[in-house]
């Protein structure tokens, strides 16, 4: 084991984390198999800074979530801030390429930072997945995203998806009745969000509180709940069920209402109901938002998933074949004279894409084997007097312990089986 | 097109740079590559934080690189640094886990921070491959570091890659006699390093100036020119042939130095001659510097690439294959009776992992295969009345402008092929 002074007693930051290999590698699966949705229902791959200028981010996502951008001055003067998410740089993209495609529809899998108090699964630094489509109206759009959102925690592996659906539109026509000069229509649909999280009967006295009386809101929530479909709605609903969206997976939600002031029309977030612990992630059609970033309105719909909590609920789910992700064989070399037979075997099982670790140092077998043993190597190959003279080697499965003397062919048949 | 007012003329940042889909394809392409090519070695991922303390970064690098680290004060107060390389995170990452295993034998594909000046090829955010041995000084660690190096260029497309290679060690005992209190050995190898720049004679003249006499720059130059591989050296280039590499993809070069003063054994540096813009990266072993870093010393061989320089190359060459990598097949809907079977023939091509757009509106046919023109969509599928009827599709090669007329299952054969 390497041994190292604590350095400086330097570790990482709090909030921020390092992936060590055997992470890493379940990330990047999950992290393929979104990428891989998203390029099959024709979403383009973007990538922006990691830094943008600070006064393209600040004042827009209000003024609580400024307080949560981590920004700077460089040594030039200029106050940067550090990317807050993938909205933001996509408006300032439609709006420094003006040759882009009519319909821009792509996808960003990217960090995104928040200076924001560190607690269990929230993090400083954590990756986005945003699928959006871009300069259409139509419910098409929005049941594309609905579809590949489904599609992508789908061949992620998840099996029981959830998808709450609303309309803004039906919340605001309710809500409209109420709504006063002191008592704004989004500050309303903000309480009732909170339904999933806080008692019926806290909802109303919060309601009370921002102004209603008591039988209004109790009207207010009656109404929500007995709320039909909007056509529109039903639209979207039926093209995603046409897409491949089972329809028991798609669940109307009257009273979902979602955080974000910006929606203004369907809107719908993810559950795991094995794993409830809040939504995967949440979206919907945002008409009016990179007008108001950029001057000029382009209707807008998409989702941002939490990458994190997918990798979260996929490991507690044991949905990532971990077993296979890692390297496959490690070819062992325990004496001086039969290094190049070592290496020879290496090569040819790399050139038939097997990942293949040479022991990177001359030492005793048993060693090799510990070695293989704490990396999780499953097979481990030893190449000594008797192989080499038969021109055989010995594979080892390290889980079961058998070892099998075989021609190098039949040792790469094995591995790729 | 979308047509933006320019937000505030809010650009992106000198320096920083938006990969809009036609290039982020290709960087994905080309980092997927390398990717697996690291996997088939069997180095395993490594991811570390964006941000770390800075006093981690200062004081590693070196004083002028100091100056390039991308410091500030978050609102806690703490000090931060943005990701400056690959090896001072990792250093930390040895240092901090001590369950690691002996050899650790990781690869980190990471964005790096440089707060230069931006210049032709020269960004302030760009893209660094690192794999690297860490335990092991056995030219085995060398020769699998060279071989790593040489098939991650080979799998990514080219075909003439040279390696140029040379032991620190020849320098330091030719340049041994010519050190004083003045002239520091380091010195005198950097000043050698930049003989691929500059003339011979310019060379001779810094060293000089260095305050070695003219007979002395002469003879060490010569001394140079003449010298013998080290033993050492010899077993590492036997090795990285036997893994593979090309005999003559090896070239030993008795001047190369490389820049960085911690190599302390093999060094090389990556050239592909067709692209003789300088090199694409370069490496060897650094025994001392993990050591120097955390306290305790750990043996090291490893390369970083500029994945940048590659994407360039790569595609100046003609490397990448890209027609195959956007959207394959644009499937569209000009008639509201027919919407359900284009999705129908959407969701069908999808579940065969065809990459399948549906256009997000229902728009005159000819606007479409416009859109699919500037899009570089290669195909075009038409439903109308007479498909529907007929239960076929209607398939458009945008290249040829053909057009065919067949079942959806050929269709699928067609594209699959």
């Amino acid at each position: 084991m390497l041994k190292l002074k604590n350095m400086n007693k330097i570790i990482n930051l709090k909030g921020f984390r390092d992936f060590l290999p055997e992470e890493k590698r379940v990330r990047d699966y999950i992290a393929a198999k979104i990428k891989d949705t998203f390029e099959i229902f024709g979403f383009e791959p973007l990538e922006t800074p990691t830094l943008e200028y600070a006064n393209l981010l600040l004042g827009k996502y209000g003024k609580e979530a400024d307080k949560l951008v981590y920004t700077f001055d460089d040594r030039g003067g200029r106050k940067l801030g550090l990317r807050y998410d993938q909205t933001v740089p996509t408006a300032r993209v439609l709006s420094q390429y003006q040759d882009l495609p009519k319909y821009f529809r792509r996808y960003q899998i990217q960090n995104v930072f928040r200076a924001d108090k560190p607690q269990k699964g929230r993090y400083r630094e954590f990756t986005q997945c945003d699928p959006d489509i871009f300069g259409s109206t139509s419910p098409i759009a929005d049941a594309e995203i609905i579809a590949v959102t489904y599609f992508a925690f789908k061949n992620v592996g998840f099996k029981n998806i959830i998808l709450k659906i609303n309309d803004r539109k039906i919340l605001f026509s309710i809500l409209d009745k109420y709504k006063t000069d002191k008592i704004d229509i989004l500050s309303i649909i903000q309480t009732i969000d909170k339904l999933d999280k806080k008692s019926e009967n806290d909802v109303k006295n919060e309601l009370i509180d921002k102004g209603l009386t008591s039988k209004e809101s109790e009207n207010a929530l009656n109404d929500i709940k007995n709320a039909q479909k909007t056509e529109n709605l039903e639209e979207i609903i039926r093209l995603s069920v046409n897409l491949g969206v089972p329809e028991n997976a798609i669940e109307f939600s009257p009273f979902l209402a979602r955080g974000l002031d910006y929606y203004t029309g369907m809107i719908f977030e993810v559950i795991i109901p094995e794993y409830s612990i809040g939504s995967f992630g949440g979206g919907g059609r945002y008409d009016k938002l990179i007008g108001q970033l950029s001057g000029t309105d382009i209707p807008a719909v998409g989702i941002a998933f939490g990458f994190d909590r997918m990798v979260e609920a996929a490991k507690e789910l044991r949905l990532v074949p971990t077993a296979n992700l890692g390297t496959k064989v490690l070819v062992t070399v325990f004496d001086a004279n039969y290094l190049s037979n070592s290496i020879e075997i290496t090569k040819t099982l790399r050139l038939k894409n097997i990942s293949t670790e040479l022991f990177p140092s001359i030492e005793k077998l048993d060693k090799q084997l510990k070695y293989a043993d704490k990396k999780q190597i499953p097979y481990v190959i030893i190449v000594g007097q008797d192989e080499v003279k038969n021109n055989t080697v010995t594979l080892k499965n390290m889980k079961t312990k058998e070892q099998k003397t075989l021609t190098i062919d039949n040792v790469c048949k094995l591995l790729l089986a």
